[in-house]
């Protein structure tokens, strides 16, 4: 691949010509608003002149409504050897294109799983996918060029390709994506009305679970406009275990002692399931998030204790897997808890001892 | 206060015995079984020989389900001065023991906001209360002396007494802790038969969503059949929310344009609630989340990479108030996430790139 059209500067396709312009490939810029072309090129994304030959990849990174019918005129325009979209939703931009009578042998639909808070061309970063999946929903008629021009694609931007089929991507996103982000706003949502001393006693558990509550209602918007179905279809599941639960609760109140045994098992079962689907979570480096010791110090709250700790775990030789901070309401000492392999624990929790840290069995 | 007993010496009896003798409490420590008692006392936290006259401070630490038998008895025996429990749940005991007929001047009913994934008195420590709330729910029943008593007991266990009513407390405790407990474990649930491919798509928000979904269950049964009627109110209004948001994806997919705008519409609302929800949940310090400026580092996987940026950070003068360690499947390297304040951010970035760091803007 020498040349690339970008279609769409915001930040996904920014960041994505970010990533090949950095990597010598020729690439030009074109948005529906001219000045977000203008600043992307001005980052060094690359040009905001249209090419004036055809390219070897058009990137389609508009928003999902629009996503089919840029394609098309691409496609028509016969601007490429190649045509990807890099939408959040797989399924239904297919079948549009296909009710368009598009030729789809030159075209793959994929989609990059990075993202962050910030939009626009000016939060972009060549970085954003570097270590990250990207799905490929290559079908039968896909030109094995075209395949193998996006996993060029993929690989200049670090990513990790992954094939799955088009309407299994939009249910795994529905499943893994779009269902937290609608449960999570609906416990916070519970907290906008809430006594003002109840909310001095949110903890770690509820502030985890309440974390991407925070994110833009538009983009999630266009995102779940673009996924109605598979979306519904999960959150029916969760709302059947939702009522069961509200059921059982209701008969642990009753007075009745076989009532009161049946609702503790339906609380049980919901319970145990989250056990089991929580262990399915990949953590860093895919490995099961079970797979790591907690090691928990006592920390204070001035500049340098941290690295401190750091430092003292690193001439362990203990490698840090992840990082908790936990700090108390009104306090100026908290609790970090650091992962690490199992068979690493006892020599971080000597040595950090050895160094004066106050640290939990 | 001089002299405590504290009856049942499991993860939260043992904490406070550990807390109270290493302040020069004498403590005396009984269980329903002795062994566990034997071992908090091997473990410094005081004696299993039972106090030949009236003590100070009766703490009972045991499950939701016998505080009340267990204060009832103790009262009835007048062993000590004041008796608090530091059961999860603060309104059904205290009825349970007006039913009985006890004097309650004497008891007031408490709720330590701490605790940990591991139980039993192996897993106590005397530092787990520090700077956790500490609800106290006194009555105009309640002697005052008791009441001090309790505050002093807080203040040896370094944490932050919350007064409340003990209804408004299991009711805050509904919405902050047994809900979201509840919901994570439902999202995770779903996770359970989901294909393999759907499972390597998880971000950090589902991450984050079922943290706590990996919770003891048996506990979380004790906890939950204690306050079963607040939980099962806060679970039927995200039920509500949940049914409405079901209809109003199925609407997004209709071929009704108005239908497909009153589906979004709902759908904003359900968001910008939780938003708003969201902006209360104290961070660190009781300072809402968004206070912080978030900086984003790459590093690399070695031991030592974590103190290296913790060391410059330090030479920058600046406070790292949060971390988030970010790693993708497969890949040896990740984003470090530091949260500073706002003012500092530009001092950091600037610092860290000096020190040849690839820093996101």
């Amino acid at each position: 691949m020498k040349t690339a059209l970008v279609i769409g500067t915001g930040l996904i396709g920014t960041s994505v010509a970010l990533a090949l312009a950095g990597r010598g490939i020729q690439v030009h810029l074109t948005d529906h608003d001219p000045a977000q072309a203008r600043t992307a090129a001005a980052r060094g994304a690359g040009t905001d002149q249209l090419p004036e030959g055809p390219v070897d990849l058009v990137v389609v990174a508009v928003p999902p409504a629009h996503v089919a019918g840029t394609l098309a005129k691409a496609i028509g325009g016969g601007l490429a050897r190649a045509y990807l979209d890099v939408a959040s939703v797989k399924g239904g931009p297919r079948r549009e294109l296909e009710e368009l009578g598009c030729d789809l042998s030159g075209y793959l639909g994929t989609h990059p799983m990075a993202g962050r808070e910030r939009s626009g061309p000016l939060a972009a970063t060549a970085d954003l996918f570097e270590g990250r999946p990207w799905v490929l929903t290559p079908t039968p008629a896909t030109d094995t060029e075209v395949l193998n021009i996006a996993l060029e694609l993929v690989a200049l931007c670090r990513a990790v390709p992954v094939v799955m089929d088009a309407d299994a991507h939009d249910r795994a996103v529905a499943l893994v994506s779009h269902t937290p982000q609608l449960l999570s706003s609906m416990v916070a949502a519970r907290l906008k009305e809430a006594d003002e001393t109840a909310v001095r006693l949110c903890g770690q558990g509820i502030r985890d679970v309440t974390r991407i509550a925070a994110s833009d209602p538009r983009m999630w918007i266009d995102i779940l406009s673009a996924n109605p179905g598979p979306v519904a279809d999960v959150l029916a599941a969760v709302a059947a275990d939702l009522d069961e639960t509200v059921r059982a609760l209701r008969a642990l109140d009753s007075a009745d002692e076989d009532q009161r045994i049946g609702g503790a098992a339906d609380i049980e079962d919901v319970l145990r399931r989250g056990n089991a689907g929580r262990s399915r979570v990949p953590g860093k480096h895919g490995a099961a998030p079970t797979a790591y010791e907690s090691v928990t110090v006592l920390i204070g709250d001035q500049p340098g204790e941290l690295a401190r700790i750091f430092a003292d775990a690193g001439r362990a030789g203990v490698n840090v897997e992840d990082v908790r901070i936990e700090h108390a309401t009104g306090q100026q000492a908290g609790l970090i808890q650091l992962m690490v392999e199992p068979s690493a624990a006892a020599g971080l929790i000597a040595t950090l001892r050895d160094q004066g840290w106050a640290v939990r069995q």
